[in-house]
C-alpha cells in the first residue's frame, strides 16, 4: 500500500517521513491530514495539477483527510506594486467563485464531498502586526534567499519587493493552522513547502511531510505544463480537444504522459512502453493514451467518439497518402492570425536555419493544401486543417 | 544662521535639501517638523547623543518644532528570537517609565515643552496584516541589503532574522505618519533614515531631509560612545565623575571634544586647538573642556568644585612627582575585582607584547602604590587611586 503512494513521487523529505506519519495517526487512532495549496486567481486545472491531484485520490481513499487552503488572502491583495497585471486584487466575492470553479473541477479527480475546503484569510486577516513580527523572526534572510527563483533574483540585480519574502512563511504557517501531517505539490513547491516543517517545529509541533510530485512537461515536450505557455491539456477540455492535443505531442513525451496522464495498470504501462521500444508506430500508443485519459475526465463513449472524429478529420483524409503531424496553432506561438510563409516553415521545422528555409521555399520545396507557393514573404491565414509540405519528407497540419 | 545649521553635520541629504525645505515652510507659512527616533530600551543618554540633541536645540531656537518619536512598537516586541537578552520585550508601563526618564535627560539639552512627544505604536499596532503587505511591497531586498551591516552579516552568513529587514521600514513609516520634514540621527542612522525619504515619495509627499551627525568616539579614543562598551560621559553623570572622565581621554581626542561636546564660541575652540599644537600641556585643555561640559549639564560652580576635587586628589598629591595618567577601572574591560600582575600591566601598555611585560615584570620594572613587584602572577585588587609604575616613564592610576 505504501508502495502504491509513493509512486511516481519525485521527492519525499525526510525520506523515511511517510512511513513515521502512518505510524502516528495509527497510535492517535486518527486520519493523516493531508494540504494542498491553491491559488485562487488561476482556477483553470490541466494534467499537471491531474498528477498532484490523483496522488491526493489514494490517501483519500485510505480515508485520509484531504484540506484544501485557498490562498484568499493573498489573492485578496494582489500584486501590491502593480506590475504584474494578472494579480489584479480579488474581491470576496471573485475569490469565492474562484474556488467554486476550483471545487468543481477538483471533483473531476477526487470526492469534493469528503474534501475540507479552507481559506486562509481566515487566520491571516486576524494576524496583527506584532504577531507578523514573532512569525517572521523564526525565518532567516538567507534561507528564504536560498529558494531558487530568489536567489537567482537576487544575483541578477532583479528587484524582489520585501513582501513577496513574506507569502513563503504565510504558506508555511497555513501547514500550522491546520495541523498539517503532508503537505503535497509539485517540485517547485518544495521550498515554500518546508516552510511549513520549519514553522511547525517553532510551534512545538511534529513537522509535516512534503511529498513534491514531478512537474508534467506541455504539448511542446519542453515547458512545464503552464496556461501561461498555452501548452496544456485542460480537464475542462472538450473529448476532440483533448484526442488532438494528446495526438500532438511529441514521441519523446510517450513515455511521461503513461506514467503521469494515465490510469493505466502498471502492467499495462511497461507493455506500452515496449511496444514502443519494439517500434511500433507512436501514433497508435498516442491514441491509446488520447482514449485513457478522456475515459478519466469524460467517459469510455467520449473518448471512442473523439477517436472517431480524429481519424475521419485527420488521419482518414490526409494519412491516405502521408503522415501528416497535427500542429496546434497555439504551439506555434505566433499570437497572429496570419504570418509569412517564411515565418511558419521556420516555426514548424526549428532546426533548419532561416536562411536554409528562404532557399527551400524559393527553389519549390514548399506546398501549402497542394500548391507550390515561393515567395518567402507571402502571408498564410493560421486557420485549421491547413496542410503544410515542407521538402520531401515533413508533412504538418493546423489543428 | 543656515550656515550655523550644518556645523558639524557630517551628511546632509540631498546637499542642497536643507535650503528648499526652509523655503517650502517659509511659503507655507508653518514650522518644520524635525524628528529624532528614541528607542526606549536603553534611555540613558550621553555626550554622543548630545552631539544630535544640541542640533535639535538649533532648530528649536529657530521655532522649529521637534518630535521625538518613541519606538514603542519595537521595544514592547523585544528581541522575538530571544537571543538577544537585553531586548527584552517591554511593558506599556516600562516603556512608559523609560520616555519619562528619556524626557528628563533631554531636558538637560532641549526645551522639552516645546518638543512633542509621539510614541509609534499609535499607528504601528493599527496596521493590518495586508497594509503591513502593502508597505513591504514599496521596498526591493536589494535595498535593505544595501545597509551596511546587513550586507556584511549576510555575506559574512550571520543569520538576519527576517523581521529585522522591516524594522527599517516602520522607521521610515513613522516619517509619513509625523509628515517629517528633516529626520535627524547619527551617521550610522543614514540608512534608516532614507527609507523615510522613499516611503513619503509613494506616499505623495516631499521627502525629508537626512541629516546625520557625527559619532562621538568613546574614552578608549577608538569606538564610538555607548554604553554596552562602557566609555561613555553620561549627560546625568555626577561633576567628579564628568571632570575625571574627561581627563582620562587620550590627546587624539581633544579636537573632537572641543568641536562636539563643548559650547565654546568658534573663536574660542580654534584658539584651544592652537594652543596644543604651540606645545602647551594637553591636560589644561583637558580640565578647560570638563569644565565646559560640567557647566552645560550642571552649572558653573560645580564645575570649579570638580576641578578642584580632582586637583586635590590626584594631581597636588601625584604629579608632583610624575604625571600620573588616570585611567577608568572600567576602561581595562577586566569585569573582575582583581587581576594578576602581568595582565593589568598589558591592558594599561597595550602596545608592548605580554613577553616583554612579563620580563619587566622580572627584572623589578613595576611598582604598585611605591612598592616593587615582581611576580606576573600575583593578583592585584583593581581599586580606585591605585597607582601603577611601568618602567621608567609610565605612571597610571586607577580611577
Amino acid at each position: 500500500m505504501k508502495n502504491v503512494l509513493q509512486e511516481n513521487v519525485e521527492i519525499i523529505l525526510p525520506e523515511n517521513g511517510l512511513e513515521q506519519k502512518f505510524k502516528q495517526a495509527e497510535e492517535e487512532n486518527r486520519k493523516l491530514i493531508i494540504k494542498l495549496g491553491f491559488d485562487p486567481t488561476a482556477p483553470d486545472l490541466h494534467l499537471g495539477h491531474a498528477v498532484v491531484l490523483k496522488k491526493l485520490k489514494q490517501f483519500q481513499d485510505l480515508g485520509h483527510q484531504i484540506i484544501i487552503v485557498v490562498g484568499s488572502f493573498t489573492a485578496r491583495i494582489g500584486d501590491p506594486t502593480g506590475k504584474n497585471k494578472a494579480r489584479k486584487p480579488l474581491s470576496i466575492e471573485d475569490v469565492q467563485h474562484n474556488a467554486e470553479t476550483y471545487i468543481n473541477q477538483l471533483s473531476k479527480v477526487i470526492d469534493v464531498n469528503k474534501t475540507k475546503i479552507v481559506f486562509n484569510s481566515e487566520w491571516l486577516d486576524a494576524l496583527s502586526f506584532s504577531e507578523v513580527i514573532q512569525l517572521m523572526s523564526k525565518v532567516t534572510v538567507a534561507q528564504l534567499m536560498h529558494r531558487n527563483d530568489f536567489n537567482k533574483r537576487f544575483t541578477e540585480n532583479t528587484p524582489i519587493a520585501m513582501h513577496e519574502l513574506v507569502y513563503p512563511i504565510l504558506q508555511g504557517f497555513d501547514s500550522v493552522k491546520i495541523a498539517c501531517d503532508i503537505e503535497m505539490g509539485g517540485t517547485d513547491q518544495l521550498f515554500n513547502c518546508t516552510m511549513g516543517r520549519q514553522l511547525q517545529e517553532v510551534h512545538q509541533m511534529s513537522p509535516q511531510i512534503v511529498m513534491c510530485m514531478p512537474l508534467l512537461k506541455g504539448l511542446d515536450g519542453k515547458e512545464k505544463m503552464s496556461k501561461s505557455l498555452n501548452n496544456i491539456i485542460g480537464l475542462t477540455d472538450e473529448p476532440n480537444e483533448m484526442f488532438g492535443k494528446t495526438m500532438s505531442i511529441p514521441d519523446s513525451l510517450i513515455d511521461e504522459f503513461i506514467d503521469l496522464t494515465t490510469d493505466f495498470q502498471n502492467e499495462e504501462k511497461k507493455n506500452l512502453k515496449q511496444r514502443i521500444k519494439n517500434g511500433e508506430n507512436p501514433m497508435n500508443i498516442k491514441k491509446l493514451i488520447a482514449k485513457n485519459i478522456i475515459t478519466q475526465y469524460h467517459d469510455g463513449e467520449s473518448a471512442e467518439k473523439a477517436e472517431q472524429f480524429f481519424v475521419n478529420q485527420f488521419q482518414n483524409k490526409i494519412f491516405e497518402e502521408k503522415s501528416f503531424e497535427p500542429v496546434s496553432i497555439d504551439l506555434l506561438h505566433l499570437n497572429q492570425q496570419t504570418t509569412t510563409l517564411l515565418e511558419l516553415c521556420h516555426r514548424l521545422k526549428k532546426d533548419e536555419s532561416k536562411t536554409f528555409m528562404r532557399k527551400l521555399i524559393e527553389s519549390g520545396g514548399i506546398q501549402i493544401n497542394n500548391i507550390k507557393k515561393n515567395n518567402p514573404n507571402e502571408e498564410i491565414e493560421l486557420v485549421p486543417e491547413t496542410k503544410i509540405k515542407i521538402g520531401k519528407r515533413s508533412f504538418f497540419e493546423l489543428i
